[in-house]
């Protein structure tokens, strides 16, 4: 039966990128309040396309742009699917650097192998038609879907999202289903497929640190005042100690072990981290002593300074000593870190190390838990199989290093893991000019979507 | 002699006061070009007063506002004295707060005492006269000064002195004397006069570090990459030790302790180190351990990070691991310590707690020696003696925390010590909207340089 899927998957490819096109021509840029049409132009064919599959498809209001909603139950087994993309691009400036027109795909061909160039090919539309065409295929072979499918398209996600946190509490027993399938993530390489299995979580903080009442001329007070500068300084100087670890105490509670059988595929994984640090001009990892970098990004939580200002920073001198100075702060999280015990440790951490005279004030910036898609579960079981059946290769399960908030959206208000599979590629110039997408991508990714609901269908 | 010199700057105050006034009345505010004449018309004024003392007077242009320049030589005896003091004054925005027209000078009486309200009344207009009111007095009585005066009147002391030093340099022998004598300090309170006898130098740094050939998202990077902004907060934590002694290796050279003679005066000043805190909202001394406040302020060097700035800065949040981040840091300096030496120490000190892919860049701000007046030579001993007999109390012998950039220049460029004895105090309110001169400040002004003169003639 799967294979007559597939097969149905390539005779079909040449209508499916037909269909590709005719999303990707729709400019759907949904920061621009001057394209608001598009976007719901973009929303209402996808709609379109999912009642003629036989979904029960609906395109949803909200405050900001739409939400399409679909439901098949054409399925008599199998766990509830949710799957979730987005159909909303970047802006396309600056437009004198395309090649083409970016609301004009086309296919160009590079070493041998065809990409579809347009704004949108990667992110996201090429990649929610992945699912869309698989669906197509497993109806079109056997009048079903091996699972209970809905589907969550969203046309905010380059904007904030700002409408669906809303959206989801609004509609939490619709939406709620077994398992998210999420495919805004990429490939681990041209031939290997990938999973991002966890990603870490965030706190943000601004720490305000002040002394005097006013700003002082240091040559009347320097030598005597309180200068929050250095007290600033000193304090961030100790969140690390010499290892590289972080000192705020009891940060590590609830950071476990990346699991052996995980580890063991990531030193499969080939990844060079010379090469990664060299694409930025760095050549040293200055994380945690005994780490990986694969684990310094991925498993392992962080405490980084994002930002510092105080006192003069214009051009020239000027002898002040502020009255205050700030930082940003934040922690990437993992495992089971606690985001309010993490901020609220922070703040005693700081607090406890002020000189007289200082006062320190604190600005949240919001918190969110890392996600994890459990390592024993059937998704990721089944996904693991359908990956390495598509591509010959086990698939690498990776770590996601930032947060991509649908996730942690779905678990806060849906209590629901996401797989996130998706096949994009680092090379994909998402957000840029001459944004494109590999045909192999877009084939591959249909047939291993086809291929991952045959396994989670049972 | 001095007695009948005395005498008659009593019997003339109203007059002395008249002339003060007129010279108030001429709005020489010399940062606004608007008021280039009347800058100019400060200028011509005091030449022609200085001519109708007998001295050999000239306005002489400079590419900005002009220097008065004049000469006494009736003196048979005695060492040459350079008198300096500035005709400009600062703006006097917000007008609204201003009692009355600050150029429509008044005499207010306040618990009893008068004082002269109006701009430049205090700085430095008030000042000057009253040492052009204690050669007048001379002149009156003998027909001679006590000693040769050469007399430099500044008209962009207020806007940066850009001339001064290209106008020293082309005037050298000129301008060069035994010793200047500098107005432009204040009283150690209503009742007790002040010598300034030590200014702090001042080296100013400027520090970029960098890693990274550009911004990194800390998601993607954060716990592998270098992050300047950690870098930058660890050096700057090091400059200090935990007793707040400077950490920069031999910046302690040439740094010498206060004479105990004058550690002596110092201890008999009644200085409230509580009450100086408590005018900014502090209460602790934050400065060198075992150092007295006055020390930590007037005779001990000192290094401050005046200001930070790298990462995002703004409103929220980005989480972005910057490719640089930057500090403003400046050394004050007393005794002999050496600007450049200091400089090249920081350098070295920073450079070598660079860890691995960071670069720093330096730019230079400036740097000048203390400056000190020789606490055993014979211009400090006759204006104690003088500055004693009027007051009925030995004058203070203060540090100043900040230079007075003239003092240095004259110390460069002409190789002469200043001796500063000026007549403000500190509720003047200078730059500020209703500035003030005692009257007891011009007055006893005029007759302390009046004895200081008799001294110095010997």
């Amino acid at each position: 039966m799967l294979d007559r899927v597939l097969q149905q998957i390539d005779d079909d490819l040449p209508a499916s990128l037909d269909r590709l096109f005719t999303l990707l021509r729709i400019e759907s840029i949904s920061t621009d309040p001057a394209y608001r049409d598009k976007v719901a132009a973009a929303a209402d064919w996808l709609a379109e396309e999912l009642t003629g599959l036989g979904f029960d498809a609906s395109v949803r209001p909200t405050t900001g742009h739409p939400m399409v909603v679909a439901h098949d139950a054409t399925a008599t087994a199998g766990p509830h699917l949710l799957f979730y993309g987005h159909y909303d691009v970047q802006p396309v400036d600056p437009l004198s650097e395309w090649a083409t027109p970016p609301f004009d795909p086309r296919i160009e061909t590079v070493d041998g192998a065809k990409r579809i160039v347009a704004r949108g090919a990667s992110d996201d539309k090429g990649q929610l038609m992945t699912f869309l065409e698989a669906c197509r295929a497993w109806k079109a072979v056997t009048g079903k879907l091996p699972a209970k499918v809905s589907i969550l398209f969203e046309g905010e996600e380059e904007s904030g999202s700002p409408s669906l946190v809303p959206f989801l509490r609004a509609n939490v027993d619709e939406l709620r289903a077994d398992v998210a399938l999420v495919c805004d993530t990429g490939m681990w390489s041209r031939e290997r497929g990938a999973i991002t299995i966890m990603l870490r979580g965030l706190v943000g903080e601004e720490v305000t640190i002040s002394a005097a009442d006013r700003d002082l001329h240091s040559g009347m007070f320097g030598g005597a005042a309180r200068n929050p500068l250095h007290v600033l300084s000193d304090i961030l100087a100790r969140l690390h100690d010499a290892d590289g670890r972080v000192t705020v105490p009891n940060f590590y509670d609830g950071v476990a072990e990346v699991p052996d059988d995980v580890k063991a595929i990531w030193d499969t994984l080939g990844f060079d981290a010379d090469a990664f640090l060299d694409t930025v001009g760095l050549t040293t990892p200055a994380g945690e002593a005994g780490r990986t970098v694969l684990e310094q990004i991925w498993s392992r939580p962080t405490c980084e300074v994002n930002g510092i200002i105080g006192g003069y920073t214009g051009e020239g001198f000027k002898t002040v000593i502020p009255a205050k100075a700030s930082a940003k702060v934040s922690f990437r999280l993992v495992g089971d870190q606690d985001p309010e015990k993490v901020r609220e440790n922070f703040r005693a951490f700081v607090t406890g190390l002020l000189p007289p005279d200082c006062r320190v004030s604190f600005a949240s910036h919001g918190g969110s838990g890392a996600t994890r898609l459990p390592f024993d579960g059937p998704f990721l079981a089944g996904a693991r199989a359908a990956l390495t059946d598509e591509w010959g290769i086990e698939p690498a399960l990776v770590g996601g290093g930032g947060s991509i908030p649908v996730v942690g959206d779905f678990k806060r208000e849906l209590g629901m893991d996401s797989l996130m599979v998706g096949f994009g590629l680092d090379d994909d110039r998402i957000h840029s000019p001459n944004e494109k997408y590999e045909l192999s991508s877009f084939h591959g990714g249909i047939r291993s979507w086809a291929r991952i609901l045959g396994q989670l269908g049972g």
